[in-house]
C-alpha cells in the first residue's frame, strides 16, 4: 500500500425532505442572514428544487446569480466574483451540478484573492488561491462528485483554456443528497452521470496492484453496484432505492476514498477531454469512447487487475483482458452509450492526428500510471475509438 | 437507503516514515510550540514510537502525561484536565490505541468545560460538551477506530460506571497511522484488533436490508480482506502489505462509513461489555464470545444479510444461516480467539442469571435492529455461550 493523506471535512445530508435542514447548517458557518444562490441554466425552476430551498431558506435574504455554464465560464464566473464583493457576501449555496459546483468553487476562492484570479489558474509562480468564502451545495445532478471533493475545472474560451483548480479550502461546507431530482432527469443524463461514476471509479481501480485490499473492494463495489442499479434507474427514476445508490455511488467514486493508497491513471480523461474540445461531444460519453481502446493498447500494464476486475465485478471464472473490455463495453451498451466516435460525429477522420499533435504541442512529458503512454499511443487510441 | 448525515473532519496521514510531518500538522492548528502528550502504559516507550515522535517535535515544548488505563478512568484524566490548565495547554497529541484516544477525548472536552465533566457523561439536563481543546493522534493499535471518530467510553471505577461521549468537536484534527507499529504488538492484541475490526464491521451489517448496496459492499470488503489477511498479519506482522490493510480496515470499520444509510445493531457489544466487567476479559474476546449465540438467537431477524454475508464473504452457495455462523467462529478460532465463555473462566454458571438482571434493572426497553431483543433472549445467548 502506498503512503496516502486522506482529508475529506464536507458534511454529508443525504436522503428525503432534508432542504428544511439548510438554516441549520448555514448557520453553523455564518452569522450573516444574506447568502449567494448560484445557480446553471434554470432546470432549478423547472424541477421544483428552487422552489423547495427558497421556502427551507425563509428568513435569509438570497441574493441570485444564474447560468453558470456546463463548462463553467471564466468572464461568467467572475461576474459572480464582483457581485459577492459588491454584496458582501458571506455565504454561497451552489445548487445544481458538477458545473455549478465546480463554477461556485472558483467564486469563492477568487473572492477571497487580492491579484488576478486567472494567473492562479495559470500556476504562475506566487498565485496560489489559500482561502475561501464558505460555501455549500445542493446537488441535482449525480455524476462528478464535485459536491464532496476540493477540485474543479475553469473554462475560459476566449483563451481556448481548460484549467483546473483546489485545494482544502475548497471543500463545501456541506453537500444536500437528495435523490429525488433524479426523477426529472433526462434519461441521458442519468446515463452520463453512470457512465462518469463508473469512469471516475476504474481511472483509480485499472492500474497496477498496490495492494490496498480494502480500497480495491470498495471499487468493486461501487462498479458491481452501478452495473446492477443502471439500466433499472434510467428505466424507474423515481425509485428512491435505485436512485440513492446511484447518488450515493456517484459522490463516493470521486470524494478521496478511492485513490487513498493506490496509483491512478487518468489519462482516459486526458484524451476524451479533447473529444469534448474538438466536437462538444458529452464528457461522459467521450470516456466511454476512449477507455476501451485505451484498455486495449495498455492491456499489458493493466493485466492483473483487468482479470480482478473482471472475476470479482463481471463473475467470469477465467477472464482474458478482451473478455473484460467487451464487458466493460456492453455495460455502457446496456444503458445506451455508444462507444465509438463515429457514433456522433462523421467527421472523425483525422481526429486521431489532431489529438496527438495536441499532446506534442503541450510538451507531453508522462502519461498513465507508469508514465509511458506516448503520443503514438495516444494516436492508435484515439483511432481504434473511430 | 435510510436517510444520513456523514461528516468526518479527521485528516489520515498514512504509512512509513510519516512522523517528520508532525509539525506541519500541528502548526495548522495551533502557534503554541507548547503541546500536551498523552501516553498509557508506557509501551511507546519500549516500541520506538516515542522517540520517534520526540525527534520529529525537536523545537516544541512537550509535556507528558502517562497512565492512561486501557479503560480510561475519569479520575486519571481529570488530573490531566487539570495539567492542561495549569500548563495553558493548547493542543493535545495523543500516542497510543484506542483507550489513550478515547481518554483524550474526555481530557481536551472537560478542559474547555465549566461546570462538573462527570454531570456531561450522566447526560444531565443543561450539561454537555460543546468545544474541546484541538488535539490529534499518533495511533499505536489498530483496533477501536478511535482515531478517526468522535466517540469516547469513559470509565468510573469508584461509581462502578461506564459512560460515552462524543459529538462533532471531538473529532482528532488528524491521525498518524503507520503500520509499522504493529510489529511489536504481541500476536495476542493483534488478534484482538482483527477481532474488534470485525465485529465492528458485523454489528453495523449483520441486521436486516435497507437497500443501501454501496454500503453493504463496503462491509464486505472490510470483512473479506481482514479474512484474507488475519493468519497471516498475526504470523509476519512486519510484512506491510499486511499490517498496512488491517489498520487501514481497523480505521474505516467505525469512523462512519459503514453506518451511513443502514440499520445497526449494538447489542453484541452491550452484552458482551457485561462479560468484561464480571470478569475482565479482553473486549475483542467477549464480542467473539456473543456474537456466534446471538446470531443464532436472533436468525430469523437476520436472516437475508446472514445469507448474503455467506454468498459473498464466505463464498457459499446455498448457505443456511447456521453454516454462515459457524464461518464466523471458524474464522475467529484461526486467529486464536476462542469463542466459548468456559475458555476463558471456570466460573462461568450463573452468568446468564447474573447479566439478565443487569439488563432488567436499567429498565431495559429497546435492544437489536429491530428493538426487540428481550432480557430472556438476552440470558438464552449467554447461556449458548457458556
Amino acid at each position: 500500500m502506498l503512503n496516502f493523506d486522506y482529508y475529506n471535512p464536507t458534511r454529508i445530508i443525504f436522503g428525503k425532505d432534508i432542504y428544511k435542514r439548510l438554516p441549520e447548517q448555514i448557520e453553523l458557518v455564518t452569522a450573516s442572514k444574506k447568502i449567494l444562490l448560484t445557480y446553471g441554466g434554470g432546470s432549478i425552476f423547472k424541477n421544483g428544487v428552487y422552489d423547495e430551498v427558497i421556502k427551507a431558506l425563509e428568513g435569509f435574504e438570497v441574493v441570485l446569480f444564474g447560468g453558470i455554464e456546463p463548462n463553467p465560464e471564466y468572464d461568467t464566473l467572475m461576474k459572480a466574483v464582483e457581485l459577492v464583493k459588491k454584496e458582501n457576501i458571506s455565504f454561497v449555496l451552489a445548487v445544481g451540478g458538477g458545473s455549478v459546483i465546480d463554477g461556485t468553487k472558483f467564486i469563492v476562492s477568487a473572492a477571497k484573492y487580492e491579484g488576478n484570479p486567472w494567473d492562479v489558474l495559470l500556476r504562475k509562480e506566487g498565485s496560489v488561491f489559500t482561502d475561501a468564502i464558505p460555501f455549500g451545495t445542493v446537488l441535482t445532478l449525480p455524476a462528478t462528485g464535485s459536491e464532496m471533493n476540493s477540485g474543479a475545472v475553469i473554462s475560459n474560451s476566449p483563451l481556448k483554456e481548460k484549467r483546473t483548480m483546489g485545494g482544502s479550502f475548497a471543500f463545501p461546507k456541506f453537500s444536500f443528497l437528495d435523490p429525488k431530482v433524479i426523477e426529472s432527469l433526462p434519461k441521458r443524463q442519468i446515463a452520463n452521470g453512470i457512465t462518469d461514476a463508473f469512469m471516475h471509479t476504474l481511472e483509480q481501480y485499472l492500474t497496477y496492484p498496490t495492494d490496498n485490499f480494502l480500497q480495491e473492494r470498495i471499487a468493486e463495489g461501487i462498479l458491481s453496484t452501478l452495473i446492477e442499479i443502471g439500466e433499472k434507474v434510467i428505466e424507474n427514476p423515481k425509485d428512491h432505492v435505485l436512485a440513492s445508490n446511484l447518488m450515493w455511488c456517484a459522490t463516493m467514486a470521486l470524494n478521496g476514498t478511492l485513490r487513498a493508497g493506490v496509483v491512478y491513471d487518468w489519462s482516459t480523461h486526458m484524451i476524451a477531454h479533447e473529444l469534448t474540445a474538438l466536437y462538444g461531444i458529452d464528457h461522459a460519453r467521450t470516456l466511454a469512447i476512449i477507455a476501451p481502446s485505451l484498455y486495449r493498447i495498455k492491456s499489458a500494464n493493466k493485466k492483473e487487475k483487468l482479470i480482478q476486475l473482471g472475476q470479482r465485478v463481471f463473475g467470469l471464472e477465467t477472464p482474458t483482458e478482451e473478455m473484460v473490455v467487451q464487458k466493460i463495453e456492453s455495460f455502457f451498451h446496456a444503458i445506451n452509450i455508444a462507444t465509438r466516435l463515429s457514433d456522433y460525429t462523421e467527421a472523425y477522420e483525422g481526429t486521431a492526428e489532431e489529438i496527438k499533435k495536441r499532446f506534442e504541442e503541450r510538451n507531453w512529458l508522462a502519461m498513465g500510471e507508469r508514465g509511458d503512454l506516448t503520443p503514438d499511443e495516444v494516436f492508435e487510441i484515439v483511432k481504434m475509438s473511430y
